[in-house]
């Protein structure tokens, strides 16, 4: 059976000794978060990933979810018990405030307990995470009565909450959504329509299930200015707070799908349902989005997390399974055979998807940490800064972490030969399980289309230019011959990122095809720059650390990235630069 | 449901326009081959993939194979008249020779209904192509009587073959292998031991089940010195040819897979099942690699297969699927949205697809045409061309069209977003099926590791310098400026591919690891270029065709290919010359 260990010690080295996580002391929530407490926290929660999450990953995808003729979802053996310890850990409400019963810790500290979740059982995991997102909107848009009905119970995980967007004919497009909410006289509306993909929608984890539904209230303007955010419970809340009628919605049918088995996917119908608006009318997709961006680093992190056990997992096959002598002899002479993990090729997989994960795990503490300063800061310049360049990383974390994430799984399974395309192995359900990340919250066509034509010219490219400035400070500060060989290859990226930059400035605004056609290469580009500065960072700090042998392993898998990752930049570059010209050259009739 | 249209038109404009498979005729067979006869039986191949093979494929895949309690196995319902039709058509014995039963025309031929086949139904497939494996082995290795007791009835279909070399303890390396053959001493071995990973072991398809199985005789050599080939049919053979007792060989378990469910992967346990030896005694493996080399073509095939099907789809679902506008303004603005195929980053996805499947198509086709010069020309200098360049080739159609194929089913099932992750749709089982392409006949690394240290040295680098020599001077012959757009981008790629030759050359002898570690990127380099000269090939017989709608579209395409995929060459260089250091730098202890 496959196995899970979540990377504890490879996060706190990140927060403690690269990212500096406890200079920002002064922001709410951080002065609580002391070394000490940060490593009790994490300690904690991997022991929960490892012991309590992992352990029913297998039989999740095995037996999956099942709809029973009432509507009801029975979530497979034994994911009650293991949601309740990660409820009863105090893991939902980790970061909420805690007026609301949370803990009010940095988000950052909860992005690494995603992680942890996300890697020993990505099914599960989605409960609390689709809780979370929704928490989110309402702390944000929800009125003070909203927020005090639902919230604690939130935090408790007592009830957990979904987001319910797509329609069976729209998806990305929510300006074409149908469903309707009538205004019921009394403050509440009546909400009428068919929503799918709704992860979570029903299930026999919790005692109630706060949706969260975007629908069309009666005469509003048509497309997306017509969109308003309602809360709809499963359970009608009494005036006391407790559980009261049914509403009116309930799961149609759960979706038979290519992987996360453990998480029902559900048709919701909506009839005549009671629903509450959240935040103002006909701005209900603005308040999506706020649920929308967290959710999205969220998904970015599931990419890294079946990317990291199926990582550890072909680790463990390379040093078990015996096939073949190394080139260089026998490394096991009174063995049969070597342990495959002296094949060149074999190291070439393991060091690829290694110096993705230890610097994608960078990149999303990083961003996580934009997202504490941003909301959490005093200091208006501080927070724009951090503002900024979370909006730009964002679409990179949901893009690359998924579509390198799910890459890795495939390449780890690789490693198995036969044995991982067999299902009991459990490398195929890592596989199949990190496809979704590459398509929910908006698939990563779409976060590239985000990135180059909302993130990166707004304020006139401002958060490109900050990250840009920082990458080059960071390489002329870092000039030594200890530090070359990772500001070389970063100063080489830098260089076509910059290039490819300037070539959109230059023909992406009289024709916007070269944008949409450049779009997945930029993101991509920026996801190597960004992480290879991430490894750049993470060599200065591991250079201070001479005679520690997981530090000198970092310098090797640093340097791996930089000679063989990073150079990827230039075949991005080079597509970019290409323009669209035969990309939309044919007619459609012509396919 | 997904659909499937054979690449009938393609293939003939391949093979008649690009290819010259016509200036062959004086090869055995290839005069029985007009354009008449080749149009006929690829537009009836064709037919057969469509109208038969193709709608029973996803029944195959939910249904997938049963193992009864007395070892017997039940194919998914639909496939045994979907297997009787093929038989009955005679595609079995396309190319195998007329005295026993086939109708001997060019295994080109055969190669482009392997992929029909292949993307028509990937593990239907797959019993026919096991079934023309074995009979490679047996043509090239068998005895007369062997040869007249299987062939004929193999060629019907009422017979089907396996190979069976991996055991629980051995894939790749065969050396290790257990399974044991004691002479009988009337001529024939009892065989005793356990294979798994056995396709098509055991089913409900065929009267009787020829199986061919590398085992250790007593007393042989140890390692793969002291392998051996057996025969082993399910049923004994009676001396009239007929079908009689059964034989030591049954099906202890069959596999649950991640996908390629209706093919039956057994385990089979031998005990003292009856077998004849084929070829000389402990001579085993090169007789299997005949049979490995014809295989390996051939799941290359598949991968090309699973992109081409799953484009096709991806394409219907872009012009049907309504979301967004496009970025230049509202297509078709009597609609509530465009078809989603107006935007750029879907084009880009389609594109990329369409320029690898026209261009790995050209590439089999080509490959398939050494083998049949390399097996039927007269002429020694010609055979032996032939047979390097097939050599040098044959890994890189097996690693590169199944690695690339497998990327596009994930980026064509990314076209669907969430739909692209529910099972009905069908693009899930193209994903799935696709996978163990890359798995199975030689792991991908595997292919690699074959070019790199076997094709590329063998006889002083004469395969590599003869490709590299036909493409430099095709360029040279084409400098006009029409032809600018292809061979430029091609010179560039070639350059890489020299360099990385030269690099080669210069630092893997000494030190046997640079290999190993640029085996990969080589593999895909060679890939790279080798389409590239495919498109260049194909752009001069399109231009030569001026005012055709459909060879307009093939140099566009063409274009992209250059613009975009052929790029990729520098990024491979770069990793090839990184070298072997970081790679092997950490101890195992340390992963």
């Amino acid at each position: 059976m496959p196995s899970y260990r979540a990377p504890v010690e490879d996060t706190l080295f990140l927060l403690n000794d690269v990212l500096g996580f406890h200079r920002h002391a002064n922001l709410a929530g951080f002065s609580e978060a002391s070394r000490d407490v940060v490593e009790a926290v994490l300690s904690e929660g991997g022991k929960l990933a490892d012991e309590v999450l992992a352990p029913v990953n297998q039989v999740g995808d095995v037996e999956g979810c099942t709809r029973e003729a009432d509507g009801a979802v029975r979530t497979p053996k034994g994911f009650k018990a293991a949601y309740d310890a990660y409820a009863r850990g105090g893991w939902m409400g980790l970061s909420v405030p805690e007026e609301y019963g949370g803990q009010g810790l940095p988000h950052t500290l909860n992005t690494a307990m995603q992680e942890f979740a996300s890697g020993a059982n990505l099914a599960l995991g989605m409960y609390p995470g689709l809780t979370q997102g929704a928490m989110a909107a309402l702390l944000v848009h929800g009125s003070e009565a909203q927020k005090t009905t639902y919230l604690p119970k939130m935090v408790e995980g007592a009830w957990t909450g979904t987001m319910n967007l797509t329609e069976p004919h729209c998806g990305t497009d929510l300006g074409l959504l149908k469903t309707k909410a009538v205004p019921n006289g009394d403050g509440s509306y009546a909400l009428t329509g068919t929503k799918i993909f709704i992860s979570a929608g029903e299930h026999d984890l919790s005692e109630n299930i706060v949706h969260l539904v975007i629908a069309r209230i009666e005469g509003a303007p048509a497309g997306t200015k017509g969109i308003s955010l309602f809360v709809v419970p499963k359970f009608l809340v009494e005036a006391d707070g407790s559980v009261g009628a049914r509403n009116g919605v309930s799961c149609g049918s759960i979706e038979h799908k290519m992987g996360i088995h453990g998480n029902s996917t559900c048709v919701m119908n909506y009839d005549g349902a009671t629903g509450w608006l959240v935040g103002q009318e006909n701005r209900g997709l603005a308040a999506m989005f706020v649920m929308m961006n967290e959710a999205r680093l969220a998904v970015g992190v599931q990419g890294l997390g079946q990317s990291e056990v199926a990582y550890q997992n072909a680790v463990a096959y390379a040093k078990d399974r015996l096939q073949g002598r190394a080139l260089t002899g026998a490394k096991e002479p009174a063995k049969a055979a070597d342990p495959i993990i002296v094949h060149p090729d074999v190291r070439r997989t393991l060091m690829g998807i290694r110096a993705f994960n230890e610097s994608a795990r960078a990149l999303m503490l990083w961003t996580a940490l934009q997202s504490d300063i941003s909301h959490r800061s005093e200091d208006a310049k501080e927070r724009q800064t951090a503002d900024d360049l979370l909006g730009l990383l964002t679409p990179v974390v949901k893009g690359v972490l998924t579509d390198r994430g799910f890459a890795n799984a495939v390449e780890a399974q690789q490693m198995f030969g036969g044995h991982g395309y067999i299902e009991e192995w459990g490398m195929s359900q890592f596989v199949r399980d990190a496809r979704i990340a590459m398509i929910y919250e908006g698939a990563n066509g779409i976060q590239a289309m985000d990135l180059i034509g909302r993130k990166l010219p707004k304020d006139g490219g401002r958060a490109m230019m900050a990250f840009l400035g920082e990458v080059q400070a960071f390489i002329e500060a870092h000039e030594d011959a200890a530090m070359a060989p990772f500001t070389g290859p970063l100063q080489a990226g830098l260089k076509d990122l910059q290039g490819a930059t300037m070539w959109l400035m230059q023909n992406a605004f009289a024709k916007p095809d070269n944008a949409g056609a450049a779009a997945t290469d930029y993101m991509h580009l920026l996801g190597l720059v960004a992480m290879g500065y991430m490894w750049a960072r993470i060599a200065k700090a591991a250079a201070a650390k001479p005679g520690d042998a997981r530090m000198e392993a970092k310098l090797v898998t640093g340097r791996f990235y930089m000679e063989r990752t990073l150079p990827e930049t230039a075949t991005r570059l080079a597509r970019i630069k290409a323009g669209a010209d035969t990309t939309m050259a044919l007619a459609a009739e012509a396919f």
